[in-house]
């Protein structure tokens, strides 16, 4: 079984070093979040993590939830440690000190929600419903609707769930059918559900369902949906719990990976019809999606690092053990990390994952900025960037996963393909992260079609100049960071004219979509060059302190080899995405079955 | 379950159009294998994989192979097509009819193994590694080891295994340690052997092991090694099977996938010693190996594209058959392969598949003129090819391999990550191929090290002199192979570039080592182009003379994408395949985990 070691001083690096979270706490609702605070919140995140959660990362894996009378069972240990998450406050980070939470920053959560993922995905994946569910419902619910859920959700007692999925409403969400009957104060709720991740578990006394259904006469589409919360069990007006909900878990599915995290058919109303309360407007239940979706792909796209991570360390741990043949140039055995191709798997993973982790802290900076900047055009300017790179964090960063666990596997030779070895659960479990919230061609389109066009196009262009003005520093630094300047000026360079061409692209709205994957790719890749860039100068002003040299160097060397080895595919990924429909469309969906 | 459709229209248009199928029949030795008796063959080939073998997949899969009590049992109907595979004549195909083979070329069994593969790549290993057997025998074997051995193993009624791998002997085959001690006519072999494809199995009457081990004061390294033949049972002077011989199956490995395989540990020995039979000369055992391994290794990058194309058969039918959303443009919902991203992933699949399959046979091709044509240069440059190529196809194959089942997978949206609904088992199964028979790593390292110096640098130069000067037939072909020529005009310049570098690589073995996958990938991708640029020239041929205008459209509609799609990664992979190890080496081991 592999352990895990928090990435702490990667993470501190991240923070204080490439963005500043000390300057969050100067903005008045986290100014609480002091330096010290933030350091003594990851440190004990990272001992929970690793104590507490990693343990039981493999035998969730083995075990999985099973589905019995209508009950979930999870897998054994999972109970007691959501528990624990419970207790130490860890769901209610980031929200209101009101009902409970900590009102810590959000990139601070998301430095936490990483450790929380390498530990153990499938267990994350409950948190992280929650999560999504105390923000639609602290930003669209009544007070009442607060009061009822918010605390006890809050502090982990509680869980949520997102429940959009139907059988014929996948990726058109617009296609919902379940329905929802007005009565009284409520609505009685009936239809089917699928992939409902955490939809039953026995690991929380009430699961909160935020349920997507159409009210009679509801007009057709997205513009007919609301939503509602649905809880497992009702609540009496003293907060107690009261009645059983009409609803249930029919089935879990058999799943290719994260195995722990029951992935639930939910049925709603087999009988009188589950009882549900609207949260927000009739029929602007989309808007209230949205508000869970987007917090949602940052942290999918944050899976791919997470699981990446663990399987990194694992590799690593493996490749420094593993005694097989001479290294060129040696004269005896010696472990195969000293050879250059098994070093080379694994600095292509560190690098690249160095590269998400920051863009992941930079993106949630911004969203703090969105939320608590006391300048409305600097929130509107954050919120604008944060909606610009969601859908990049989200499809660049989960791909990456899939491959960096891929890489991992194969580091491992033969055992790899061995499931005790444990690689292979990181490659299964990296899987979803690139279906699910969206598929990532979904993530491309969102990107080319609703990102770009932000304020005109300005919005990207103005993120452009950003990473092209960081050349004027790189021109002051000499040798070492020769390679950086040019892979990422020619990275940023294909990266503007493939923007360009996509905002501009002609009548036929086919032409940009059939470029929006390696479009977002490429954006990706460069976004990840700019972070690295940033760390390489942050790295090169600390070593002219003398200060933990041997870190620092590290630094610009994984900055140079992502330099040298991944930002040279961004040039070849111009052609691609700006070459139109033509092509795709030149055989018949018939033909290409031959 | 998915169903199979077997490529018989792509494999005729590769056999006849892009190599000549018709002109090996002109060779003395496969004056039989006239035009019409391959279409019979591969007809027959397609009916028995899709009819017999296809249906087993996915019940291989879920039931797997389970060892009770020493013994081996199979999958379900595992045993009865094993039968039936004997009985039709396919394990012996390419085998000397002298011991009852069929003597067809190499190519027409590599077309029909590509089949094979795809109607269950599980099922496929055991008559894989019964062929390097007989291979092997055939080539080094005495007259009364072929007389003994070869005609039951080619008419499937005994398999074959190598036995390679022990726990400190993985790529570092010199580390090998099990014993083999004289005994008169024999030699008594004891050790452990890990890894073995089909080691213990209820499919044949006797399993033939070919095992490396170390006569007693051998010298160390790959020179000590001998081979021997370990057969299951002894046989008897009359043919018959005699005593149980001293080895058994320890137990099998739990797997990521090719769950119905059976991967045994072996010992050898555990009481008087097993009785095996020296193969080729005492030390001579690699040699003996090397004529398995090749074979092998172009087998299994040609599992990559097996389980591809059964991994986009099964997504385009989904494609096909699922609607969801209005495709941009459209008024009404359609099946999802109207949309475009969804369209690219399947011709991103497509056109590598048919890429990969055209190297393959290429490469097949020159393996049947390298044993048959009546020249000794021709045969000498034919041999050079295939060792040139055999590293490409393995690595480059079985990459894409992994690469098209994760897209193939994406296809199905959250579905694909249902177990139930297949794709997962061919994202499971694929990810074999780049581990055994030599990781890639090994193979990138193979190409760089031993088949670019071959003849000086002059195997590799002719061949990229041979793709630069289909540039001229290209010129000729107006607008519609346009971006083909370009591209691959890029793409070859870019591979003729790194080809010099590698040929020239300084001092430090290290240098060309680190750069040594960038470079296969690289020579893939170019290989894979020109194989797209003569199915198209051939394409455009038949479409002036008016014949099957559908196909011969999508034909060039393949290369083309191929070219504005894949073609363009080659030039970025000059950079990171020439970079040398500098940066590699610059973090230590224990730096690399911070």
């Amino acid at each position: 079984m592999s352990e895990y070691t928090p990435p702490l001083r990667d993470l501190r690096f991240v923070l204080n070093e490439i963005i500043d979270i000390e300057g969050l706490s100067r903005l008045e609702p986290l100014s609480e979040a002091t330096p010290d605070l933030v350091d003594a919140v990851l440190e004990e995140a990272g001992r929970f993590s690793r104590e507490v959660i990693a343990p039981l990362n493999q035998v969730g894996d083995s075990e999985g939830s099973r589905l019995e009378n209508g009950v979930v069972i999870t897998a054994p240990g999972f109970k007691e440690a959501y528990r624990q998450f419970g207790e130490g406050g860890w769901q209610g980070m980031s929200f209101d000190p009101e009902y409970g939470g900590q009102g810590l920053p959000f990139t601070v959560a998301t430095a936490v929600e990483e450790m929380i993922g390498s530990a153990s995905l499938a267990f994350s994946l409950c948190p992280m419903l929650s999560r999504g569910a105390i923000e639609l419902i602290s930003q669209h619910g009544t007070e009442i609707q607060k009061e009822t859920f918010l605390r006890k959700m809050i502090a982990g007692e509680w869980s949520g769930t997102m429940n959009l999925t139907e059988p014929q409403a996948g990726s058109d969400v617009g296609a919902v059918r379940s329905k929802a009957v007005p009565e009284g104060d409520h609505y009685r709720i009936s239809g089917t559900k699928i992939f409902i991740t955490y939809g039953e578990h026995d690991m929380a006394e009430n699961i909160v369902h935020m349920v997507l259904a159409r009210l009679p006469d509801a007009p057709p589409g997205t513009r007919g949906i609301s939503c509602f919360i649905v809880p497992k069990f009702l609540v009496n007006a003293d907060g107690s719990l009261g009645v059983r909900n009409d609803l249930r878990c029919v089935s879990l599915e058999h799943k290719l990976g994260i195995h722990a995290s029951p992935t639930a058919v939910m049925s709603f109303g087999d009988n009188e019809g589950a009882i549900g309360y609207l949260v927000g407007p009739e029929n602007g239940g989309m808007r209230c999606m949205f508000t869970m979706m987007n917090a949602a792909r940052m942290a999918v796209g944050q899976e791919g690092l997470s699981v990446g991570e663990r399987a990194y360390q694992q590799a690593l741990s493996y490749a420094c053990e593993r005694i097989q043949g001479r290294p060129l140039g040696a004269d005896e055995g010696a472990a195969i990390v000293e050879h250059p191709d098994v070093r080379r798997q694994l600095m292509t993973i560190k690098c690249q994952l160095e590269a998400a982790r920051a863009l992941q802290l930079f993106t949630a900076q911004s969203v703090d900025l969105a939320r608590h900047h006391p300048e409305a055009e600097a929130r509107e300017q954050n919120a604008a960037l944060v909606d610009l790179l969601t859908p990049v964090v989200k499809g660049w960063v989960s791909d990456m996963g899939v491959e960096v666990t891929s890489m991992a596997l194969q580091v491992h030779g033969g055992m790899g393909f061995i499931e005790e070895t444990g690689a292979a659960q990181h490659y299964r479990d990296a899987r979803i992260a690139p279906i699910y919230e969206g598929t990532n061609g979904i993530q491309a389109l969102d990107l080319i079609g609703r990102k770009l066009p932000l304020a005109g196009g300005q919005v990207v262009r103005d993120f452009l100049e950003d990473v092209r003005r960081l050349d004027d520093e790189l021109a002051g630094t000499g040798d070492e960071l020769k390679s950086l300047r040019q892979s990422l000026a020619d990275g940023v360079a294909a990266l503007g004219k493939a923007t360009e061409w996509m905002l501009t692209a002609g009548d036929d709205p086919r032409d940009a979509a059939a470029g929006a994957t390696p479009y977002l790719r490429l954006f990706g890749i460069v976004a990840g060059g700019y972070m690295m860039a940033l760390a390489a100068l942050a790295a090169q002003k600390r070593l002219v302190t003398g200060d933990d040299e041997t870190f620092y160097r590290a630094k610009i060397a994984t900055a140079r080899f992502y330099a040298e080895q991944i930002l040279p595919q961004a040039p070849g990924l111009l052609g691609p995405a700006t070459r139109g429909a033509g092509t795709l469309f030149e055989i018949d969906a018939e033909t290409l079955n031959s």
